[in-house]
């Protein structure tokens, strides 16, 4: 399918509409960090969002500890989260334990991870699709009593390091046992960067169709660069939820070097020159990134809070410039 | 504007067609470079694109070498280019001793630019738009006769860092003021990486409508992340000219730390994936790529080259993995 077939069915959110930007950093961005992040700094980073306008973030998981030593600590950091300005919390959690643990910390919804891939699935958690969905009735039961919503993550949507391409039939499938076992949402992840114009339009076209009512969530990585790109195919087929990362923090254990979820501050830069809002203060935003690759301690891939707003205005006797 | 308004008027070109990618990375990208990259590397470089199947470049600037030392260089790199498969060359001119060197190096078209902003025109040629077209009639004609093409550079055509907005008719007159002297062709410069969704729309979708005649070249630079998606507007507005630098190239004087051109080899993964065609081998692209970074010697902003291409599998045994 190439671009063209755009013309068909494509339904931009109108100007004004609000696009929700779901902050995973403190979860799929930490994670990746190989030296321990301190429990106040990531508190820091993650009030410094809500304080930006952020409202909707998946703060951490509540994975073993010894699998991922650097969120060993969400439980505390959970705690330390400034809930009075209505943030909505989720959590990773990968079986019933890490449910009650959110339950515990008070999480506003849990999400569950399995992937569309049986390959990458395996490798991931050790299961088949099958088994991974079996295990869910129980821990979707356990959340709902306890009062928490459900997402359910797919991994490997737009395709997979292992098998390749992934057919969106088996992205739908999932969805829909996801629907079934009660969740309203998907986040449909990008988990290795592999998502291209054709194959977002496809996958979201095709739930969008086939389960109206369940919400959609995309989450890109930039690992080759278009992540970006693929957020405007998913506004044009009408999705209004996007995961990133502040600074763009993350990255991908398949290639050293290659970046991790799309940039927050970069994506809320795009939305919000292309007419849309999002409740977010670029401003104070932008500082939050910089903060954030300063306590991180090494370069981060996120450029608004390198090269400052559009309109930020240069005084023309000061600068040197260079054609081009 | 809103994206919404993408539903009136779009004309994405239709699959399979062929999108030229205009390499300006050893003119655009190299003249930001404090050290001088030796001229064989240069050379190298340059024929490695060519060999990948590039076939459009912006090779180099016949400026003068106190201005720009690293482009001293000029007319021994144009005279080891690889012309055996037919690369067209464009080399930047800054006045007619330029263009009399570029018709000297045999070069196939010159470029002249221009801002649409006279703030950053004074500040970049100490000229005003006025005083610059005042002088491009001896230029353009010198450069006919000798059998070269114009292309007409517009500069801050999305924005100036000194005065923000810049009115599409500001480029537009430009644009017309060029036609009428004879260019064929302009390149929309995104100078310091303003350019926006509702931007691009604007510019081009004026230009195209008064003047449909005259080719458009874009030339985004990727300052704030968001140059690809730039690029999905411009082919959603008939636009079929991208130019781009090998690795990511290039910087912004006005943002220590923030990237240059969109990269060529992540606007070609862009491209192929959304079904059009470029001519050029991605995998000996990618090795340029590479070897351009070597050459550099620090970490250039390509993505696709530190990933690997999207369909590039691994071994499930061998690779330890994260979920999201």
């Amino acid at each position: 399918m190439s671009l063209t077939e755009w013309e068909e069915g494509r339904e931009f959110p109108p100007k004004g509409t609000f696009i929700e930007v779901v902050e995973v950093g403190s979860r799929d961005g930490f994670q990746i960090e190989r030296d321990f992040i301190p429990t106040d700094r990531k508190i820091e980073i993650i009030n410094g969002l809500i304080d930006s306008g952020v409202r909707y973030l998946e703060v951490t998981s509540f994975v073993s500890p010894r699998a991922v030593p650097q969120l060993a600590d969400a439980a505390e950091v959970m705690a330390g989260i400034d809930r009075s300005k209505g943030a909505y919390l989720t959590t990773l959690v990968p079986n019933l334990k890490g449910a009650e643990r959110a339950a515990a910390s008070r999480a506003d919804a849990i999400v569950i991870v399995c992937s569309a891939s049986e390959t990458h699935n395996a490798k991931n958690v050790n299961r088949s699709v099958a088994g991974s969905l079996a295990g869910f009735g129980e821990i979707i039961r356990f959340a709902h009593d306890a009062g928490m919503d459900v997402v359910g993550g797919i991994g490997t949507s737009f395709g997979c390091p292992f098998e390749g391409d992934i057919d969106p039939q088996a992205v739908l499938d999932l969805a829909k046992a996801y629907a079934d076992l009660g969740a309203r949402q998907v986040t449909l992840g990008d988990t290795t960067g592999m998502a291209t114009p054709p194959t977002v339009r496809r996958v979201v076209r095709l739930i969008r169709q086939e389960l109206p009512d369940l919400g959609i969530r995309l989450h890109f990585h930039n690992t080759r660069g278009i992540g970006l790109a693929n957020v405007l195919v998913g506004l044009a087929e009408g999705v209004t939820l996007f995961d990133s990362s502040v600074a763009g923090l993350g990255g991908c254990p398949f290639a050293a070097g290659a970046t991790g979820n799309i940039c927050t501050e970069d994506l809320v830069y795009l939305l919000h020159e292309s007419g849309y809002e999002t409740g977010i203060d670029i401003e104070k935003l932008v500082k939050v990134a910089r903060r954030t690759q300063q306590v991180i301690g090494r370069e981060l891939s996120g450029q608004v809070m390198k090269s400052g707003q559009r309109l930020q205005l240069y005084d023309a006797g000061a600068v040197s410039t260079a054609a081009g």
